[in-house]
């Protein structure tokens, strides 16, 4: 038969889906990370909605990097939780063991696609168990959520972020400055063609 | 007088001129960044451009973690060319101490924009010094480059793993695959109608 | 003339102390980072004493790469209070720029020395801000600690993480459990005698 | 029953044994992992011997955050190549998917314990693929390695700061200059018998 092996070849669609999927089925609401960015930037823009928290959240998993750590870290609490990891890393995720830091690598991962200025909110947040934090925390429930929490958390810190920058750009507007927004393809073809201008 | 104190703003524009500014007068062009991204790329897509790869450069330096990072690491450069620095940390600089990694760090901050799918890149072009990069790292000028030969060799890395990231959403396309971009506004706007149905 | 050009040698001494002096001149004493270190820890080890978090502090301010971070703030702390920097720069990091993040980058390669378990604890403690922290941070004082106030923040939780490997060494030989230190030449020296014995 | 929960303990040394022990079953020895180590130091310290280089491989490996990074990659692969991870991220494990990149970060968690001046030499071999990752890097086999391949070369850079460290140390003890050798309990005791005197 012709097509006996077909190349692998990734679908960055079923990557996006999966990562909502497992997230939903570890019982993880967008709403509910939407929330914990809500209380990190309130204070900093009194007229911030959930709605907009929502959108940031729904923005930060768009990114393949975030994809990655969420189902590589989901996965590993998944195999934990049904006892199927070699001891002694069986003992250290199932126990949340303090030396074992890997969870917070794949967090700062996240945290990390929309810079430095999230570090702050991630450790905090992930310190107070706020919200939904405070459920996967949790060890009393058979439930293994080692890498969840971290993920969970490091996700509401990228969208804060990501907020921050895009206040930034508003606040810019407003006030008639020159803006330059980061990463836009308009603007590439725009300074493009200024170049060719300039010729 | 009412304006005696204009509170502080951000003009992201400035930013964006004086980080392409700053690197002009210190001698690195974006062709030549350009070039050692194809070099980096060209052997998995052979029909990569220059164009392209310039066009990828110019995006990477539309960030503003990326532009944080070249700023602050071509004033100490400046600096320490001026021996404006206190002892002991005016000698590391000036000498490239092997021992003296901030440079790393600050590069390091660069590549992660696009991901870790750049950290190797960044490690073997930084090591070979191809191209711009040996003439930055000669030391027998009176130059002080300790900074910038590491960011501009991370800048490169980082447009690489954008470019590997466009790649394949073309590839999917190519093949009919279903495709989500990452981080757009607009898959953000369809994402939000297709909920409102679904409702 | 013979000795016309030394070359450059490091001097880790010198680097070692110049941390420390340039700590006392921006104000900052060992004993207010043990402080910190102490309020983050002592809930987990409840004897623990503030001499123990000091010979700690201490511990962490001998890394090399702990003493390269601490300069280099300093150093655009110091440039930055005395106007000599380059807009838009100068302005960045003398108003503690919202999206400005090298600090936190620097701050980060502290935290990394000891390992990732340090990320909460930095996040934690740069958000609430208590004792010396908060001193720094006064904008009102025409002192520029935008550096400096989330270095000390990273010392304070590189010595809790320290802390919480030396802890958990003191543990396993409370209970008996065989331990096995890190990265110590006395291991070595032992690993290395057991296999030529089974050789 | 009294003893019905043992409560939880880490066990150091099972976890550094198991480290050791999961490298040898995946097919890596010390020995080659040293090598890697000797060809990216031998041209700064032409006399480095094989015998140094798996000294500091070995201390390498005795760190709490390498052994973790250690366990979790290659469990990562092991369940990949029983095929027993969940679709996607199955096939991207399998694959060594180009924008699957949290291998590369679990490497780098291993690279940052020894400093910043590491990431060079890691990306460097890791594009290289000298020795050992040539073998381990071969896609025929049915094994896969696409977290070990990362985490051994992660290994062979850290190795190679920790040369670069101590060789320094080394060099101002030969010149005669003040030394202050890192996070040492001697230099604790020594530099806090001094401080008594003073006081």
């Amino acid at each position: 038969m012709a097509d006996e092996k077909i190349p692998y070849s990734l679908n960055s669609k079923a990557v996006s889906q999966a990562t909502r999927a497992w997230l939903h089925t570890r019982g993880v609401k967008i709403e509910e990370i939407a929330e914990l960015v809500l209380l990190l930037q309130q204070k900093y823009y009194p007229s911030l909605t959930l709605e907009e928290c929502i959108h940031n959240v729904e923005m930060v998993l768009t990114k393949r990097e975030v994809q990655n750590a969420v189902l590589t870290g989901i996965q590993m609490d998944l195999l934990a939780e049904e006892g199927k990891l070699l001891p002694p890393l069986q003992d250290m995720i199932e126990h949340d063991e303090s030396l074992y830091g890997v969870d917070e690598i794949l967090a700062f991962s996240i945290v990390n696609v929309y810079g430095s200025i999230g570090f702050t909110n991630y450790g905090y947040i992930d310190k107070l168990k706020p919200g939904v934090l405070e459920r996967l925390n949790d060890k009393g429930t058979g439930k293994v959520n080692t890498f969840l929490d971290d993920i969970v958390g490091a996700i509401a810190a990228a969208a804060s972020s990501r907020i921050a920058h895009r206040k930034q750009a508003e606040r810019e507007r407003d006030l008639g400055l020159p803006h330059e927004p980061e990463d836009s393809e308009e603007t590439s073809r725009r300074l493009h063609a200024e170049k060719l201008k300039t010729k």
